[in-house]
């Protein structure tokens, strides 16, 4: 079976780039697409050829289902890649491809779905023998259904929004005379910011790690995990740090979950790749919390101590290749830990637009850098603020921690200003060194800098 | 055990910065040191410390031993790691610092003393079983001499410098009446370059390929290896390309040529790091040819395949640290090759210094960059040429070389001619692909390119 010759890239910034890098390996030509503000960004340098899909506005360009499905016609394109954000998870866009003739590279539109309504996923995940959150069996429907629900589990409760992400349309309850003012400012978030005002209620865990399994699935049905990431280094529900493996599971639990993993992938006929997430608590109870169907930001640090390019998989897989590996196969070496450099003030945590005006990224032995900047480029306000990944991988997690140490000492860029200063203090906390920490990390660390 | 406090770094380039990142990860502080030219380059500016010892001409400040040690005095540094090339394997140098109590980070003189002696070095281990090149026992002192050998082993011979590297002191003689006047040449070559005119001959073996074995060795007598490096991708007998593993060496001459290398290391008491160079011929027969008492360009190709920072060992040995792991403990994965990036001419092969106006690095997974170049930084006309390593790490050998592509692809400098041209033509060429390459390599390349 050949490959596909051509693939345009429905995304911007680091994400792309790391996408056409794939192609490119693959031998496959490569369409970028960029909006208006995007004429002179690294994906569009890179790539074999380029169009023009709309202005800033990532609604008029990146988002624009019909802009993009016209450039993949126009161009040939046999198939897209969506990134992370933008379309990648609209089941719509997925169908839209495959009814213009042309491979979405992700998860089928029935795994995409199932993906956005968390409260169902959650549903069908514990009538298969996942361990869940304890909570509603789907949506809640008024303050009445919630009291019994809280009588059942008790307090404290988190309201999440079933299409939800990113931490909006959350409202943690600590007092039951909270309930009612709490599910009403969670609902009206969840409409503003997903169209769609439906709420579930979990158990609240204050102390948590949050745990994701990878997983690869061929279209012939066969499923594998490589392994966790912890993913528990936060700042109000934002990734900032991802590790792999997680400093906190022994090797039985790390055999359950993504055991767990692989069951809810086969139970949701699961293809291509995406990720099942968990929360581990404080007695490393796992619970099932969600599904993401699309590659993550984070997936370098699984590629680090699996020597698999996920990537490369991902789109072979999407090609109909079956899986080039069983599960037994998959063997881990090293530690790898990724921060996230955002363009953004370090104490305001404002974004930091502008232009680099001098870029200098670390290097030598397991340091890996994933970024769209360069000397001159622009950092442009309309987009998510993260500009680079830097991976660092050692022997071990101490290892890769003293290697990010002296990468992010290395690393100089003038004209925007970044949180490196954040990860330097967080690489130098004894509590993260230990690997003693939970998602509250971040907002302690701060509250003590302060006091 | 405690590390050392401070290092002294008498070298500058990537080396420099190369060892800078491992005193960093290990906690240690560091002093660089500079000639004039060097003020703005980037091993000063990543260093603790920096002191300028002499003008931009190498004798009088890479090469100045007396103006070294006084930087080690004046700022307290316990040892001094000396790189490759400049003081590195100058025996005297490393007497100098065990005579002021500094450690001298590097085998023991008296290695030195033997890696720079190759008739000698090819003697000793000849009398304890390693095959060597057919040749003469030693040095030969008149034509008369050489006559007696040639009869025993036949034309074509090489003659060699004992005290010889580089190329230079080398002679091809493919007929008898040549014999006279390559003596003489080689001698006065010699005798130019090392002040020594010591030559001893080699049976020509004109397909051969340059396999080295990485040697590590600590203070207790223990000896191990971290497998081979291929070098073969040379010209003028510089080495261009280093791949690791071997695309030739079946696992059987993999294991016989390991145990060659650590089998001639205890024989000569060998201490520290290594590398054991072999030739091996067109029917696979191995023989040893020369030993290297110093970390070598090609190092992170054994790195990035075993996972062991090669400097960050190479620190602990010289402290009196015992090896960390056993030969069984050392496990090879994926593999791994580096281009030498060099400032010149791609098509003349001349030095191209100047200033650097602008410099885009490759990224991604499986890439390492290891180098001193930053935008307005000078490649100063006094020094080496290389000025950029890129390592490409894959799955198996292909990935290696897809990666390698795309990353040489990525690469934009601006200010200075570099040779990425030509490593695009070795990667893209079937015979490269294939493996099936000898020394003559780059030259058949480009004279079928000419023809």
């Amino acid at each position: 079976m050949e490959l596909f010759k051509k693939i345009l890239i429905a995304n911007r910034g680091e994400i792309a780039v790391r996408i056409i890098r794939a192609c490119r390996e693959l031998g496959i030509k490569t369409v970028a697409v960029y909006s208006e503000a995007d004429k002179e960004s690294l994906h569009v340098k890179l790539a074999d050829e380029a169009i023009c899909i709309g202005p800033a506005s990532p609604a008029q360009s990146y988002l624009n289902l019909t802009a993009i499905l016209s450039a993949a016609d126009i161009t040939d394109a046999e198939a897209i890649h969506p990134g992370y954000g933008f379309l990648s998870e609209n089941a719509q866009f997925a169908e839209a491809c495959v009814n213009s003739g042309i491979v979405f590279i992700g998860p089928t539109p029935e795994n995409i779905k199932i993906g956005g309504d968390k409260a169902k996923a959650r549903q069908i995940l514990k009538r298969k023998g996942i361990p869940v959150v304890p909570g509603s069996d789907g949506p809640v429907k008024d303050e009445e259904s919630c009291m019994k629900i809280i009588k059942k589990i008790g307090l404290p409760i988190i309201f999440k929004a079933s299409a939800g992400g990113g931490g909006r349309g959350m409202r943690i309850v600590n007092d039951e005379k909270d309930i009612e003012q709490a599910f009403f400012m969670a609902q009206r978030e969840a409409l503003a910011a997903f169209g769609n005002g439906e709420l579930y209620i979990e158990k609240y865990f204050p102390k948590v790690r949050h745990i994701e399994v990878q997983i690869l699935a061929d279209k012939q049905g066969n499923i594998i995990h490589l392994g966790e990431r912890d993913c528990t280094i936060q700042r109000r529900h934002q990734k900032l740090l991802e590790e792999a493996p997680s400093p906190v599971l022994n090797e039985k639990l790390r055999k359950k979950i993504g055991e767990y993993a692989v069951k809810a992938a086969k139970a949701l006929k699961f293809r291509n790749i995406g990720t099942f997430e968990f929360i581990v608590d404080d007695e490393l109870n796992p619970y099932f919390i969600e599904i993401n169907t699309r590659v993550q930001v984070e997936h370098p640090v699984t590629e680090e101590i699996t020597d698999i390019d996920i990537i490369k998989e991902q789109i072979k897989l999407a090609k109909g290749y079956p899986l080039s590996f069983k599960q037994p196969q998959i063997k881990f070496r090293g530690h790898a830990i990724e921060c996230r450099i955002n363009a953004e003030d370090p104490e305001k945590f404002i974004p930091s637009p502008g232009t680099v005006e001098f870029i200098h990224f670390p290097g030598g032995p397991g340091i890996r850098v994933d970024s769209y900047l360069y000397q001159g480029c622009k950092v442009s306000p309309y987009y998510d603020s993260l500009v680079a990944k830097i991976i660092a991988k050692g022997a071990n997690r101490q290892e890769a921690i003293d290697r990010m140490k002296r990468a992010l000492q290395e690393t100089a860029i003038k004209g925007i200003q970044t949180n490196i200063s954040l990860f330097l203090r967080v690489l130098e906390n004894p509590d993260f060194i230990k690997g003693k920490f939970f998602t509250d990390f971040i907002q302690l660390m701060n509250n003590n800098n302060k006091s």
